[in-house]
């Protein structure tokens, strides 16, 4: 007696015939003398029908919720009166012949069979969910994610195979990288006092396989960062990773959006329209206060620095740059306040505001405002008039904060996938605390070389050839063309700070691999995590990892990280420290 | 001026187009006044002609081998006395019109370049070849393998996601999981004194999957086990890991190789016979003398325990087993001494000879011989025959060693690729030094339900539901049906010497969730690094794998491991101990 098929895939076309079922009782009722059992698999829900004069009944009437059986029976069309729009198993039910239990269960801490009906599962606590995951992985809200999960990535690997692309498995044991975060180190045994790091991304590697001719590399790589964990963190994430030799950014992006296309056609069905917008940096920070602004509604910023330039409001007048928002309502004093604290979050001094009422501008700061600029702004009757001043990104950051706030209370949010590309990062910024130039995205950043004259005398200004990938307010990947010549590489490794001792004991190895003759080359990493949420409509990250970390960094379910035996410390050289 | 095409694409349909063509100069020479570059990528080689009145020829003269450069050119076919067959682009040439330099290199401390106009390339030692990886892995030969990897790890996704598989990451971060190997620990900083572990495999997690429903799973996972290094082991190692609900043994059998044959269809253009020879343990054993017989080749252990029980050879009259070789050739006594030597590293007592020369046995025991025995043995003029006797294990595994030592000295080992899966292992082994009984394969593997009953009276009669694949002498995979009761699970723990305690302690999670139903399961997992060594034809794993340790554990490329700062390691709270 062996599964036939799976129970989610019965359907009209079976009736008549013998099948064999294996699966979860997913609701065992008793009606009317017959017992239902509604029985799961990971396809869906099948009906099945034990008659009281059946042999299996006794078997049929000890089952219960969560226990595995095995139900051979013969399919038969519903009564018209019993059909269940819901399942697409809705039209059939199997008469049971044989039950045998595979497994008895005890009763789950949350039940989880109402999804698998068409329900919604009740509320559960993400703690009570994830210290009981594998009750908690049998919802099928879990069981979607997971397998849209799988068919991105197996998306991933048929595209990619296609357009010539080799996949390449680089180190997990290997030296710390420079992504900025802290490293997880792993000691050795072989040589006590010596470390392995887990790496923060292929980074180096993936540069290494250019060097060494192999044109088109990815890898679906874990990648792990030591970071005060936030809110949608995990210790450990999974990057799609990516690099390609001779190319132009251009043809980074070119690919990338259509790889993004394909993923949405084969896993949604969706056609997202193509090219997606590339927007330079300078562009999505005036006009959405972001450098990943969310597309899926306007409210753009508006620039009314020169409106206010020496006028008789003191201070907006001598303000760097004065930004404008055009509220569709009119906000009360309370919800203005309270945009105002955002407002604050971000750098802002205060949010200025005005309210077109009754046919004239009142309140707030209204008798201030230029007569030109309602009609300059768009602002008419009903509408609320936000406003920041101050340095340019502290201004723009403040309304952004303020613009996607007000994106969400007033729903103006549309559905769907809005993607874009922002280019045109600057190179450097300048490090406040440190005194000098850093770099924004990594240390092997190929400046734009039209800008290669300003390396000197205004690092700030130099464009970097980075871009980033923007799904509906998230990035989700970002990338830069590598700079492939090692005497730039020295000069960016000079202007950061990086002594030449420094960059060889750190990157010596890049350096040599550099003077054998690198191509031009660039890639991109895209978080996965974070984009398959976006494609399941989740917010939290957790949702789309089998078995993810909690928000202090703990796995659950097995109880990591744990203490160790004193032998196993004493194998690899190391001491707790007392004073911990 | 983009690139047109792959160098290593060149066709004799491309005479007389315009071609842009980037790569790295193979060789340069200068012949009668022309120069020629070799000029290589990934897909091979094209020939590039700059005459001395070409406005590029004083670039042309420039350049050096390993150079990377940009060329344009209108593609001819050669003259006839040019071509070269060992190329595919050996029948035409680009006469160069533009040359440009995108970057210099300093000459290579090996040449890389005669592997790809198809000959040898000369010998290297291995720990120069990794202390300089980004050359050496420019060598065509690595090219090679790391494209196959490449195709079977698609091949893979293809098959199984065609199949129904799921595929799902599972943590790297996690707790000490039982494969028996060292942990590899990460300290936690946000909780100083505790550690997470490198996982050795996934087993635990894709348990957890299929008693959650997802009914297939697969991972091409990383697996890390601090072992001491042999000759051809990793630290950190990949595996194609797998697992099924609702199966049988020969249903994961079946399907795994089918995708052996589907990988060495698409990346060899092989047909492997269907299905597979299953052997059993005892079988193979009693006939190969190994639990992973090399089937390339015969030679196959006889038994002759009966011929000499108690008979005059005093040696062999009360041997548990007698075992013989029937070897074609007359063997010297230096050489019977060389592979006495072999046997007596698995615990042979001696070995045993006598050799038929004109037209009867003489030498070694030839007079303890009973008459009877060469014609049962086939043995005849010209052959040796080897005896080894003693407890069966050791008496098989001591000649199965001699048999392999043979295969390879006498050149009887056929070209191709021998699967075969060898079943019914053992389920127990007795632990000689810890006086109890311990699993074969691991102790989540279930005993064959037809030997149920002698799991209390007779543990090491009960055969397993446990198998492994074979190829050519080497295990490539091995796997078993899972125990899916948590009463069984408990008897196993109980039986292997592990308590109660000491059971919900560490796998605590694996009984909890066996109590909420768990599916009849099972699994395999396959050395992905060692069977794509196989399909290269390479002998050590490190051939297949783009950036490995070398034998000391050492990444030579990066230098890991390598000392951390103090402060790195006071954030987790250890300290390194002044006795090391």
């Amino acid at each position: 007696m062996r599964r036939t098929l799976y129970c989610g895939e019965l359907r009209e076309h079976h009736a008549g015939q013998t099948v064999v079922l294996e699966g979860w009782v997913n609701r065992r009722r008793n009606l009317g003398g017959l017992i239902f059992i509604d029985l799961r698999d990971r396809e869906g829900l099948a009906q099945v029908v034990v008659n009281p004069e059946a042999a299996c009944f006794s078997e049929a009437d000890r089952v219960r919720a969560e226990w595995v059986i095995r139900v051979e029976g013969s399919v038969r069309l519903r009564p018209a009166d019993q059909l269940n729009a819901k399942l697409a198993t809705g039209a059939v039910e199997v008469i049971a012949e044989r039950i045998e239990v595979l497994a008895e269960a005890k009763t789950p801490p949350f039940p989880i069979d109402a999804g698998w009906r068409g329900e919604d599962d009740p509320h559960v606590g993400e703690e009570v969910r994830l210290r009981n995951r594998v009750v908690d992985l049998r919802r099928r809200r879990l069981h979607h994610n997971l397998r849209l999960r799988h068919k991105v990535v197996a998306a991933i690997y048929r595209f990619l195979d296609a357009h010539g692309f080799i996949s390449v498995e680089t180190p997990y044991l290997t030296r710390s990288t420079p992504e900025g975060a802290r490293d997880f180190l792993v000691p050795s045994r072989l040589e006590p006092g010596h470390f392995y790091a887990l790496p923060q991304s292929p980074q180096l590697f993936k540069q290494m396989l250019m060097v060494a001719g192999y044109d088109r590399y990815f890898q679906i790589a874990r990648c792990f960062r030591d970071e005060d964990l936030r809110a949608d963190r995990q210790p450990d994430f999974t990057q799609l990773d990516m690099e390609m030799s001779f190319v132009t950014q251009e043809d980074i992006i070119a690919l990338n959006e259509e790889l993004a296309a394909f993923i949405l056609r084969e896993t949604l069905g969706q056609e997202p329209p193509l090219p997606f917008p590339r927007l330079t940096y300078t562009e999505v920070m005036n006009r959405y206060g972001s450098d990943k602004p969310d597309l899926r509604f306007g409210l753009e910023l508006q620039d009314v620095t020169e409106a206010f330039r020496g006028g008789e409001f003191r201070a907006f007048a001598g303000a760097e740059v004065v930004k404008a928002l055009v509220v569709p309502g009119l906000l009360s004093r309370r919800e203005i306040e309270a945009l105002e604290a955002t407002a604050k979050t971000k750098g802002a001094a205060g949010l200025a505001w005005a309210r077109f009422e009754n046919g004239a501008l009142s309140g707030g700061i209204a008798r201030y405002i230029p007569a030109h600029l309602p009609e300059q702004l768009g602002l008419t009757e009903g509408h609320t008039l936000l406003l920041v001043a101050g340095p340019w990104r502290k201004t723009v950051e403040s309304l952004g904060a303020v613009r996607l706030e007000l994106g969400r209370q007033l729903g103006l949010i549309e559905p769907g996938f809005k993607f874009l590309w922002v280019v045109d990062f600057p190179l450097l910024e300048w490090d406040e605390e440190a005194g000098r130039w850093t770099y924004m995205h990594h240390p092997f950043t190929s400046p734009n070389l039209e800008d290669l004259h300003l390396l000197d005398t205004d690092p700030g200004r130099v464009r970097a050839y980075a871009y980033d990938f923007v799904l509906n307010g998230s990035e989700i990947g970002g990338g830069s063309i590598r700079i492939h010549r090692r005497d730039l590489q020295e000069r960016m490794f000079a202007l950061l700070g990086i002594g030449p001792e420094e960059a060889q004991q750190k990157f010596g190895f890049l350096l040599e691999a550099l003077s054998y003759g690198a191509p031009p080359h660039g890639g991109i990493a895209w978080g996965l995590d974070r984009f398959v949420a976006h494609l399941a409509g989740e917010e939290s990250i957790r949702e789309v990892i089998a078995f993810p970390k909690n928000k202090e960094g703990k796995e659950t379910l097995t109880g990591a990280p744990a203490p160790v035996d004193e032998a196993q410390l004493a194998a690899v050289g190391l001491a707790v420290r007392s004073e911990v």
